[in-house]
């Protein structure tokens, strides 16, 4: 099948078994031979072996019926899918507190994310350095992306901002946004868009707190 | 059944549901009357009908089968069961750049999640206010949260001072720990913590980039 095909809520189910092989993969310190039966990734992540087995399905033969999967390859042959094996240029727009920290996140750059600018425009923030990440005007964004080649551009601006900035990267030409600003950004439908919302994060702890 | 012998995976999806549901809702514009079938959560979640109704029936009898799911009711009754319908103190540990951008971020105050309080151990910091929001001595942080009975502590500390305030706060009494410091936390068994990710969001967007 022609990848294109493929419906999102598949590719959604595949970022969720990706998660949790990273994490059965540090639970067994990245043991290449260990096989994981389908009922434990189902187990995990709350979604039925037969529905795992036509997601991965999709993308050829993965392990073997009644056995399971290739913890180490299975892994690998996902971050391929994904496009989580290779390094991603990435820049962010808004210098703020959100912007610095993220900047300082290390985990971006250990997943192949690389932070190639970050652009504001307040002028005294303009032509410093953010660790060794330099803030442009974002007069220039749309020139920088188109140049540089960039794919994917954070937003990490205020609400008010927040729509222009993601037209100007699309100008750009960048195939999708992460929105961090808490509002609804209209872009065109080929390009993706993610809204982060970090006040989900807190869900599934409050059950607990409320028994 | 007694709500501590519901497995966590189904809370994990009763979380899903939740916010497939809020999606709903702002799509109909909250209308009341809007009844959703259970095939559209599945379609949007990517968990079978099956699954679904089987997750919600621990908590009692939802819809008609056969017809779906009434939207508000069931989000509201979803938020009853998460503990989303009441508010929450939090504290947030670390006043840097994460725990700024964390401060000002309106999604928290929005879902009922109200940030008490501010610790740090840098001197320059401490007396000083973010927002209306108080930042102490981190070494108060135990009697603090003890007195004014916080529940949920945020870490935005960096990944070397992690653990020991993570220790404080469960001294103090805490129940749940949302952790951004890129770092594993050993916390008692009966403490939830929440490991946040910021790189996974990410995840969905480069297969698309990829094709």
């Amino acid at each position: 099948m022609k990848k294109t095909n493929i419906p999102s809520v598949t590719i959604n189910r595949l970022s969720i078994y990706h998660r949790c092989l990273e994490k059965i993969l540090e639970r067994e310190k990245g043991n290449r031979l260990k096989i994981i039966p389908s009922f434990e990734i189902a187990e995990m992540t709350g979604i039925n072996s037969a529905q795992i087995r036509k997601d991965l399905a999709y993308f050829g033969e993965f392990g073997k019926r009644g056995l399971g999967y290739p913890l180490v390859d299975l892994n690998r042959e996902l971050k391929k899918i994904l496009g989580l094996d290779k390094e991603w240029s990435i820049i962010i727009a808004g210098a703020g507190n959100l912007g610095k920290a993220l900047v300082k996140y290390k985990g971006f750059q250990k997943r192949g994310f690389i932070i190639k600018g970050i652009f504001d425009n307040n002028r005294s923030k303009i032509g410093k350095k953010l660790g060794h990440i330099f803030i442009y005007d974002i007069k220039e964004i749309e020139k920088f992306i188109l140049t540089e080649k960039i794919g994917i551009g954070i937003l990490a601006v205020p609400a008010d901002s927040a729509q222009k900035v993601a037209d100007k990267m699309v100008a750009g030409g960048v195939k999708a946004v992460l929105n961090f600003a808490p509002v609804h950004i209209v872009l065109p439908p080929e390009i993706r868009i993610h809204n982060v919302d970090l006040s989900i994060e807190f869900e599934g702890l409050t059950y607990y707190l409320n028994l």
